[in-house]
C-alpha cells in the first residue's frame, strides 16, 4: 500500500518545478519506496558490474549473484528505493517482479576491454517504458575526449525520457583527458562532475565519493579556506554544487570494502546532506544474509541511527 | 512502501501473458494500491460526470467536489486502487498528488448537447505518460451508428498504449441503434459488451451491472436454462463471458442511490467474482465524510466483510 | 519435428509465384501442420463467434468453451492445421502456446448489433507480428454499401502483411446492397465472391457453401448447362474460380448442424477439390469429446477416408 | 507435423519473461524442429564462411557445397534446429526450402580482406520477415576499437526485431585492443564475452570454446579457487555468466578438426549445460556422407548417448 | 520484338527464387534483349570511363563518343543486351531512346583524382525508375578501408531498388588495403569478390577476368589440386563461386587491347561457363564500325561461332 507523499518528498519534488507530473510521479515512486519511503533518503542497487567488470569479477564470490532474479529479490527484500541495471539484466526478471520496486533501465554501458573512454548506448527510452522502468541512467566522464558526443546523447535521451515521464539519472565519472589518476576522485572534480550533471538536467545525479584532494590549479584558491578534512563536509560541498541541493545526490562507495568503512561513508552522506547511496559490489558480492544485515545497517543509518 | 505482490496479483497478472513488463507493472500498480492492494480486488473513483452531466449536475449537492484536487484527495484518504478523470481534470491535480495514487486518463469523451452517440477524443497517450498515468480509459457504444469508428480508435490509442507500458481500460456501454432502453442494461447485453471489450485488448473491462432482462431474442435460448434471478448470477456471467475471468472486470453501480443498494451491489460483485466497483456518483455527490464512510465499508465488503 | 514439404505442398506453394519466401513459409507451416499436414489439405478452427454473436450464443452450450485457452487447446489436441481469432482472443493463449499452432490474427470485425454491414478493424500487422501469427484474417461483404471501403482497407493492410511475410485469409461473406437473403448463397455469388478475394490478393479463400441457387439473372445463362444439383460440383466451380484452384479454398458450414450434414460437407469440398473446412460453430459448440471425435472423422475424410 | 512444446521447452521459453509471443513462437520454432526437437538442445548449422574466408577456402574441399541449396538440404536432412546465413545465401534457397527449416539472417559480415575489427550491415530486419526467418544473427568483437559502434547497431537491430516477433542470435567473438591472440579463447574472456552478449538482450548466445588460459590479471583471484582443467567445467562457467542458464548459450567448434574432437567438444557441452553446437566448417567441409555420420552422431550425443 | 523467354532464360530466372516478379521481369528484358537474347549470354556497354578517367582519356580516340547518343545508338545497333552509365550520361540520351534498350544506372562512381579508394552516390533508385532502368549498377572495393562503408550503401540501395522491381548489378573489384597489385587480379581474390557479391544479393555479378596467381597464403591449399592455366578454368571457379551457377556472372576485360585478345576473353567466358561481357573500352575507343564488326563477332562467339 503506498503512504501519502511526506512533507519531505513533496519538499523534494517541489524543487523539480519545470518538470511534468510524470517524473515527479517516477521520483515519488523512487522517494516512497522501500524502507527508506517518505524520508527523503534512498538506497539504490545497482547491477551494471557485470557489464563494466566482466561476471566473474562480479559474481563469483557470491555465485548465486549469477541470476538476474537474485538482485531483484535482494533490492526487495533489503526494502531498497530502486533497482539499476542494463538491458538484458533487467528483461531477465521485469515481468516477474512488476510493479515491486522501481527500476532504472542504464542505458549506455562500458566494459573492461573498451580501448576508448566511452559508452555504447545499449538501451533506450522505448525499452525502459516497455519495462515498466521509473527511470533511466546514463553515465558520462567528464574530461573524457568523448565528452561532448555523450552529453550530446544524454540531452536527446533525457529529452525524450522526460517528454514520456520518466526521470534521469546521471554517472557523472570523471576520467580521461588531462585529469590525473588522483584528479577523478578530487573534491573540486567531483563537485564540478555533480555541477554538469545538474546542468545536463540530471533528475538524480551520481557521483563518487570525494578526496580532499583539489585537482585543478586554478581552482586551489577558491578552496583554499574551506577545511575539506571530513567526508561529510565534502559531500556537503557536493550537495551544495548541485544547484544547493535542488537536485537528488547519491553516492556510490567504489570496490568492495569493510563493512565498517561502508556504514561511515554512510554516515558521512547522510550528515552531509547527501541524499543517499548507490551500493552494489558491497552487497551483491557478500552472502546474501551478510548483505541484508549490511543493508538493514545502511538504511538505519540514513534513518538517523547509528 | 511497495508491498511484494500477492498471489493472487501474480495470479492475475500471469493471464496478461501476452503483454510487457510495462503493462503488467501498471497493473500491478493498481492492484497493489491502496486498501485493497494484494486483494485481486478493487475499487476505482471515475470524476467524468462532469464532462457528461455538467458541473452542477454533477457538484453542486457537494460543492467542494467542483475541486479537482478533492477527487484525489478522496481516493487517496479512501485508499482506493485508482482514480479516473479527463484530461483537465487529471492535470490540475497531476503534480501535487504525482506518484500517490494510479491515474486513469480518460481519453475520450461525450456531454449532454452531443447530437450522435459518440465520443471525442480529448486525451492521448503521451498526455498519459507525462501525467504519470498508469492507464487509458476509453470509452465505447456498442449498438450505436458510430461503433466501428470507435473502435478503430481505441484499436490504435491500446497499441500506443501498451508499447509505452499502459494498461488500457474499455468502458463497454451499450447504446443506440437497435438497442431498447431497458436492453442496454440487458443480461445478454452486458456479457456481450464485457466480451466485445476483452476481445478489443482491454486490461480492464468496466461494465454496468446488469438486469435480469433478455434483448436479442436469438439469444433467449442460450439463457433459458440459467437462473439470473440474482445480481451475483449475473456478475459471475459478465466475468465468465470476460474470457473466464481472464481479465479483470469492474462494475459500475450507475446513478447516485441508497447506501445499502451501494453495499449490496458490491457484495453481488464481490460474490459473482468481479473484481470490483467503479464508483463515481454515488461518492463524490456525498459529503466528504459521509463519501468516506461508504467507501470504508465497500473496501470492507471487497476484504470479505458484510 | 517438421516433416519435409510433399509434393503436393510444393506444388501449392508454386502456385503462389509472385509472393515471397517469408509468405510461402507461412503457408507451408498451415499446410504442414497437424494431422493433415503435407496432405494440400487443411482443417482451420475459427473462433470469432462471440465478436459475431455475443459470448452467450457462442459459448453457453459447451461452457468451458469461454476460456480462450479451450480453443488452442482443441486445435491442437484435434491435429487441426490453424487457429484463427481476434486480438484479445489470441492474446489471452499466444504466449502459453507459443509455436504449437500456426494462428490466423482475424484483424476487421463486426458484432450483432451493428446498424451498418461493415466491421471494424481491431488488429494490425503489428499485432500479427508480435503474437507470432502466420497470417491475417479480413471479412470483406461483397455487395454491402461499405465494400469499397472495405477493400480499400484489406489493400493496405494485405500489402503490408505480405512485405512482412505473413499470408492473408479474405473471409469473402456476399451481403446487403440489391442481393436477397437467398442470394447470399447462391452459387453464381458464391464464386463471384471468390472470386473477388482472388483479385483483391488472397493467399487463402474463405467462402460459405453455396445452394444451388443463381441469384443473377445476368449470370443465369452461364450457368443453364451446368448440373449444379450436387454439393460437389458446387464446390468445384468456386475452386474454378478461384483462379483455377491455383488459391486455396476453404469453407465453412454454417451454423452448428448435426454431425452427418458435417461430414457429408467435408466429403462434398474434398471430392470437389476445396482445400479444406473452417469449422468453429460445430466444433467448439459440442462437448470436448465429440468435438475431438468429429474433427477426427474430418480429418479422415480429408485423409479419403468415408 | 509439429508435437506440443516439451516441459523442458516449456520452461525454457518461460525464462524470456519479457519477450512478446512472436518471440516466444519463433524460439519454440527452432526448440522444438529437427531430431532434437523438445529437448531444449539444439544444433544449428551457420554457413557464413564463404563472407569471412572466401569460398574456396570454405568450400573447395567439398564443392557441392558451393551450392546454397546444398545446405539447407544438408541441415534438413540431418535434422538440425536451424540454419544460419548471410542476405544472398538464404535469398538464393528461401522460397525452395520455406517452411522446412527455421533459417537466422546473419544481418553483419566481414571478410578476410578487412583492414578494421569490424563487420558491414549485410542484412535488415525487413529481409528476414520477407524470408520468413525465425531469427536475426548479429555478430559483436568485443574488445575492438569499434565494439560501442557495433553495440550501438545490434541495440537498434534487436529491438527493431523483437518488436516484429523475430529472436536474435549474437555472436560474441573478443578480438582486438588489448585482448591477446591466447586471450581471445580464455576462460573469463569467454565468459566476459557470453554475459555482454546477454546483457544486450540476445535470446540466443554464440560463443567459442573457450580454453583454461586467463586473460585478465584483474580476473584471476576470481578464477583462482576452480578447477577448470575439464571443457564441461569451462562451458558451465560460461552459461553460468549466461545469466545462470536463463539464455540459450551454443559453442562453436572453431576450425574444422578430428571427429573424435568434434564429438567430445558435443559431450562436453552437453556434460557442462551448454544447449547446443554451431557447427560449421566441421560438417559442410566433409563428403555429404561423412557430414550427415558425423551430425547424426552429435545429434546422439546430446539425446543422451556416446 | 518481345520475344517469349527461352527455357535458358526461364532456368536462370527460376533460380532468382526470392525475388519479386518486377525484378524477374527486369532481368528477363536484359536476357531477351538483342541478338543473344534468349541464350542466357549477355554483353553489356558500359560507359563509366568518363567519371572514371576523364573525357579525353576515354573519347578523344573517337571523338563521336564525346556525344552520350552515340552509346545508346552502338548499344542498340551492335544488337547488346544492356547498357550502362551514370546519371547525367542517361538523362542525356534516356528519352530519345525510351524503350529500345534496357538501361543499367551506375549509382555509385569515383574519379581519377580520388583520394581515397571510395566512391560517391550519383544515383539513386528513384533516379534509376524515373529513367525507365532496369536496373542500378553499384561499384565496391574490396580489401579497402572504407568497404564497410560500401556495403552499408549497397545494402540499402539494393533492398530499395529490389522493392520497386529492379535489378541490382555488383561491380566486385578487389582493390586497396592488404591486397597487393597483381593480388587484384589474383583468382582466389576474384572468385571471393564475385562470391562476396553474391552474398550482398546482386543479382547479376560483374568481375574482372583473373590470372592465375593466388594472392592469400591461407587460400593456397584450396587451389594446390586445381589446374588453373587456361583462363576457361579460372573463369568456371568464379562462376561456381557465385553459387554455383545460380547468379548470372559478367566478365569485364579491362584496358583497350588486341582485337585477337578480346575474342580469347570472350571464348573463355563462354567456355568457362560465365554469362558474357562488359566491355567499354575496347568498343567505344575504336571507331564505330570498328567497335561494330567487333561486337558482331563477339556475340557470334557467345552464340557458339568461334
Amino acid at each position: 500500500m503506498t503512504t501519502p507523499a511526506t512533507p519531505i518528498v513533496r519538499d523534494i519534488l517541489s524543487k523539480y518545478e519545470s518538470d511534468n507530473p510524470g517524473v515527479k510521479a517516477n521520483l515519488a515512486r523512487i522517494l516512497m519506496q522501500g524502507r527508506l519511503g517518505g524520508t527523503g533518503k534512498l538506497v539504490i542497487l545497482p547491477v551494471d558490474q557485470g557489464f563494466e567488470h566482466g561476471p566473474a569479477r562480479s559474481f563469483a564470490v557470491n555465485p548465486p549473484a549469477y541470476d538476474p532474479h537474485y538482485h531483484y529479490q535482494l533490492a526487495i527484500d533489503a526494502g531498497l528505493s530502486a533497482y539499476a541495471a542494463p538491458l538484458g539484466m533487467l528483461e531477465a526478471g521485469a515481468a516477474t517482479f512488476a510493479g515491486q520496486i522501481p527500476t532504472i533501465l542504464k542505458v549506455n554501458s562500458s566494459n573492461s576491454w573498451a580501448t576508448s573512454i566511452a559508452q555504447a548506448i545499449t538501451g533506450t527510452v522505448d525499452d525502459a517504458l516497455r519495462l515498466g522502468c521509473a527511470a533511466i541512467g546514463f553515465t558520462i566522464y567528464p574530461g573524457s575526449d568523448g565528452i561532448f558526443d555523450a552529453m550530446n546523447e544524454i540531452r536527446e535521451m533525457r529529452a525524450e525520457a522526460a517528454a514520456a515521464g520518466l526521470a534521469t539519472v546521471i554517472w557523472s565519472y570523471p576520467r580521461g583527458g588531462n585529469l590525473s589518476k588522483d584528479g577523478e576522485l578530487a573534491l573540486d572534480v567531483g563537485a564540478y562532475a555533480a555541477h554538469m550533471a545538474a546542468l545536463l538536467g540530471a533528475h538524480i545525479i551520481k557521483v563518487k565519493l570525494p578526496t580532499d584532494h583539489i585537482e585543478q590549479k586554478d581552482a586551489a584558491k577558491a578552496y583554499e579556506n574551506g577545511d575539506w578534512s571530513t567526508q561529510a563536509s565534502r559531500v556537503a560541498h557536493v550537495v551544495q554544487s548541485s544547484f544547493a541541493g535542488r537536485r537528488i545526490v547519491v553516492f556510490s562507495g567504489g570496490a568492495a570494502k569493510g563493512s565498517d568503512a561502508v556504514y561511515q561513508d554512510a554516515r558521512d552522506i547522510r550528515d552531509g546532506g547527501g541524499n543517499g547511496s548507490i551500493i552494489g559490489r558491497n552487497t551483491f558480492q557478500r552472502p546474501r544474509d551478510e548483505a541484508l544485515a549490511m543493508l538493514d545497517r545502511i538504511v538505519s543509518i540514513y534513518q538517523g541511527g547509528e
